[in-house]
């Protein structure tokens, strides 16, 4: 089933769509099929299990070229994202995480409204099995949830990808007011907030903070939620910069 | 990805769906897995090309026994929606029909209200690749057709079915989606934070970053608007007061 006889708009573009360690390539492709049908044409891989190109992704893409051709592969979740400034995390799992949780429909209106803001917005999709771990979840801003029923919640890779494409195309067609309180941000990159956290944690772990080692990560990642909540400026980023060459600079000669 | 932990009533039951002549026993069994994971129970098959059961639908269903356990098998469409009152046709073909179009959405909307009337509504889908002939068509009341990219539509059976599902699923929960507030329930109080920002700024101030004493105030308006955006919660709180602490520990004597 496809097209229409409607004059539409399609704004070819759309979030950037990143798979952290996707195993199958057949949902790899199923994941730029997905995309281009509702217009979105970034996708990037990190550690893709197979390597890449991948010819039962090629296969299973039936034909999305502007899609595949235009694959980026990354080593780390940190690099795939480091020109956006605002990252969805689409997993199912609940856990003890203080962020905003949205639905497909929510998380496409919502990014329409950043983008319309010049906000570069990316969406993270974990392995098919585990789906995205602690350390990629702290580097996002929101999390996206696909709502199923109770009894019966298995959406793969693919299937996931393809709701939160057809919401975001959908909301296209409807039309979103841009939100005028997202308009004014200068949102830091994703780059600028990482270099942030390493100075930090560099500094916490000069001072005896992030002790004891076992739980230094999770220690980190309660740090990375907590400010990526703040959804900061690159003013603010600048700001918290200094604060922390504010706060060691009175420290004695290391101990 | 799957589940939540809201409490739903998933209304098992939902309109049937109705596969015409469908090929492939992999988008069979993927549409059953779509149905059941949005609540979809009653799938029907018309003249299967591989006869059924079909092993490759079975292992494609993952699992979605409720649905494929009661697959019914027909000769033909008309006998398929016969106990049916209301039937939409899937299809992305624009032909000389003078029926009602809608796209998934409006056709959800469209079911819920008549089933809640007593009305049975069936979706019927094409053959993978032609589509639904004009006999079949002539069978239905409306057309539900599902807008792509203009440049690239290319759903297959189980993509089609699966945002039909979906669209069924949320017009159900009717306005279930997460509040973007959800989460804040442990919030900071006022006191604790506002005693975090004087910790901080005190901090701040024997390491020589107020400065100048003019531009003080706009800087921690700025420092406090940062950290009030993050909605912090009572842990968060502590953790910062902690980070500050780690942060100036080494100081040597005030100069």
């Amino acid at each position: 089933m496809s097209g229409t006889n409607r004059t539409l708009n399609p704004i070819l573009g759309g979030p950037t769509i990143i798979l952290v360690e996707p195993q199958l390539g057949e949902n790899i492709g199923a994941t730029a099929r997905a995309m281009l049908n509702f217009g979105l044409v970034d996708l990037r891989l990190v550690r893709p299990r197979d390597g890449w190109p991948n010819d039962r992704a090629t296969s299973s893409a039936s034909g999305a070229a502007q899609v595949m051709d235009a694959v980026q592969i990354f080593d780390t979740t940190a690099g795939a994202i480091s020109d956006l400034n605002h990252v969805m995390a689409a997993t199912a799992r609940i856990r003890a995480i203080t962020k905003d949780m949205m639905g497909p429909r929510q998380a496409a209106q919502d990014c329409r409204q950043r983008m319309a803001a010049g906000v570069k917005v990316g969406i993270l999709f974990g392995p098919e099995r585990a789906g995205l771990d602690n350390d990629d979840l702290a580097l996002a801003d929101t999390i996206l949830t696909i709502a199923t029923n109770p009894a019966f919640g298995s959406l793969n890779l693919g299937q996931s990808v393809l709701l939160v494409a057809y919401e975001w195309f959908v909301t296209g067609e409807a039309g979103v007011e841009p939100n005028p309180m997202d308009g004014a941000e200068d949102q830091a990159t994703k780059e600028d907030l990482v270099a942030f956290f390493e100075a930090l944690e560099k500094e916490l772990d000069t001072g005896g903070f992030l002790k004891p080692p076992e739980k230094r990560p999770a220690m980190i990642r309660t740090l990375r939620n907590l400010f990526q909540k703040a959804r900061l400026t690159d003013q603010e980023v600048r700001s918290l910069r200094g604060v922390v060459v504010a706060l060691t600079r009175l420290r004695g000669p290391r101990r």
